[in-house]
């Protein structure tokens, strides 16, 4: 048994009996029943991964991870590869989206790359795990050997453990990658049996002939490399990413460690969907934040059964729609937490 | 000209070129233009609110106005009206939902009685200003009249201009009363044009039996009662309630203070968009926090003009889905003040 072998193992289907122990809590609080709807419902999915309420308030993390895609030589992105590790850099310093949206939920950001073509000078406050100056051009080849893939979801996961074993009770992934939305959108076609101009969409913002372009890199992607949507490893090697397979290691590493993941928009939720082709259970551990408005993503999220919590027409990535849902997380369990019952603040109960 | 007069000549439009410089301002930052979406809307918002893009983040106060209403006696709601004293007794206690929320939203909670029938005992952390023990039932005559309702109104603009001079910059606005969609449903049936079925739905859990006998309510309060939908403070009078009314004069006092305010729910926005039908330009100053599960909200936050934030199958009122949204606006204003330009942080601009 190899090392993915024995992480999967280790992944547990959450508690659903605990998950009906917690509405009956909250069925108890001064409120009608069930009327904080979704909040209510995300309460009790905290509390089934974890396998209890919990005492206290979640530490929280975000995983942003960068990476550089060879299918960017097709001419699918608006911006230059060069803006991949440019942005890790801005991640480092503090300025960009998801740094901002961090601090307004009080998670640290953790910035990884994982193989950018022109990498920012090193600083502590980027870890490096690169495994190449970007992948292969996923529409001529692999974009990666399977050995590749495996340890991206290796490094990954093995943040997952080291954050979750810091304390850390609620995760977060977001991407960096110019060129990305495109592996995603052939990951999405893939798991989804879907067409691809109905996965591709605008990206960062590319014009007609670009989406027309990118359309034909996920088509010729998938009959170059014929991945096998069953197995989420060599679908990651042949039309993922870097970052997407170290993104799917994040959320097994989390899902085995008990800790919930917030899924980002397009590009996290394609890497969370091959988690779960990898690991079923993990399907459980996950939390959908938004609904992005690239075209693949309501398909993906739809295979993972999630219902967003955020419609906020985002499309940035970097984990910025997580950072918001983080928020509404914090505020199911304080729901649960800090509350009055009927009988502690004697309010007559209807029973409805 | 009398003392509303004053207030509605005092609210003005908010500023629409302040809007689109700072819409200017958002597409320098390192991002691709507009992909925060619908954050930026509301950053701009914000700004066009306050005639400048905020300094530093914003002080929070969620208003919660609680009352009683006549037409609970012909059996509209699922709880009886002690609730509404024992609830506000909560809300002074810290131990309800809209407590928790806004701790989680860092915004603090106006505690207001503008008249219960079996009021709590008195505390400082409950204003009292009860216009008597609850409205008449708008079934049968006005619940209110003229005056009382003009006197509701100067209630809450006052303590929205008391909020705004000591530093407020954001008010959320909820409601707390027994049986009080039903007064909700007849101004959303009458400002609206929409027939009492479309606007009622099940409040805090009522039955079919309830539901018939507040969709008759509706239809007797708007057929015994004729009021005008074009005159705010008629219908207000007459078909509304004593929360309702004040919280539509905090809408009114905020507007003509320029602070932006966060409608909560169903009462909530009809209590907004009877201040809009006394001045239309509050409309400007108002942000939809979530759409709630109850069917006339839809309709009233259309006539608004507002989209909601979030969808969370909310339905408890309070100022929960206000405190929830409070977030986000702090959200969006973070992005304009902390977010590095693209010239800040050597990124390359795609202009896309």
């Amino acid at each position: 048994m190899n090392d993915l072998s024995q992480l999967v193992a280790r992944i547990v289907p959450v508690d659903a009996r605990v998950a009906a122990d917690t509405q009956r809590l909250l069925d108890l609080k001064t409120k009608p029943r069930r009327s904080l709807g979704r909040l209510e419902d995300l309460a009790c999915q905290i509390a089934s991964i974890r396998g209890a309420v919990p005492a206290a308030p979640l530490e929280k993390a975000i995983v942003v991870m960068g990476a550089d895609h060879g299918v960017a030589e097709d001419g699918v992105s608006a911006y230059p590869q060069e803006v991949t590790g440019q942005m890790l850099l801005n991640f480092a310093s503090g300025g960009a989206a998801i740094n901002v949206l961090a601090r307004e939920a009080g998670a640290r950001v953790v910035v990884v790359d994982m193989g950018v073509k022109h990498p920012p000078p090193p600083t502590p406050a980027i870890r490096l795990h690169a495994l190449g100056p970007g992948t292969a051009n996923l529409a001529r080849g692999p974009a990666m050997t399977r050995a590749t893939a495996e340890a991206a979801l290796g490094i990954g996961a093995g943040i997952a453990a080291e954050l979750a074993a810091s304390g850390v009770g609620l995760i977060g992934i977001g991407d960096m990658g110019i060129g990305n939305t495109t592996p995603s959108a052939a990951l999405a076609a893939l798991f989804c049996g879907a067409p691809p101009e109905e996965v591709c969409g605008r990206g960062t913002g590319i014009d007609d002939a670009g989406l027309r372009r990118k359309i034909a890199a996920v088509r010729q992607g998938l009959e170059v490399n014929r991945p096998d949507p069953r197995d989420g490893v060599d679908a990651l090697a042949k039309v993922g990413g870097f970052e997407i397979a170290g993104l799917a290691g994040v959320v097994l590493g989390a899902a085995a460690a008990r800790v919930p993941v917030v899924m980002d928009g397009f590009i996290a939720s394609a890497a969370a969907l091959a988690a779960v082709r990898i690991a079923p259970a993990a399907v459980g551990y996950l939390v959908a934040s938004h609904r992005s408005v690239e075209a693949g993503h309501r398909l993906v999220l739809q295979a993972i059964g999630a219902k967003p919590l955020l419609d906020l027409d985002l499309r940035l990535g970097e984990g910025t729609g997580a950072a918001l849902a983080m928020t509404l997380v914090d505020a199911s369990l304080r729901i649960l937490m800090e509350m009055a019952t009927f009988a502690d603040a004697g309010v007559s109960d209807s029973g409805a």
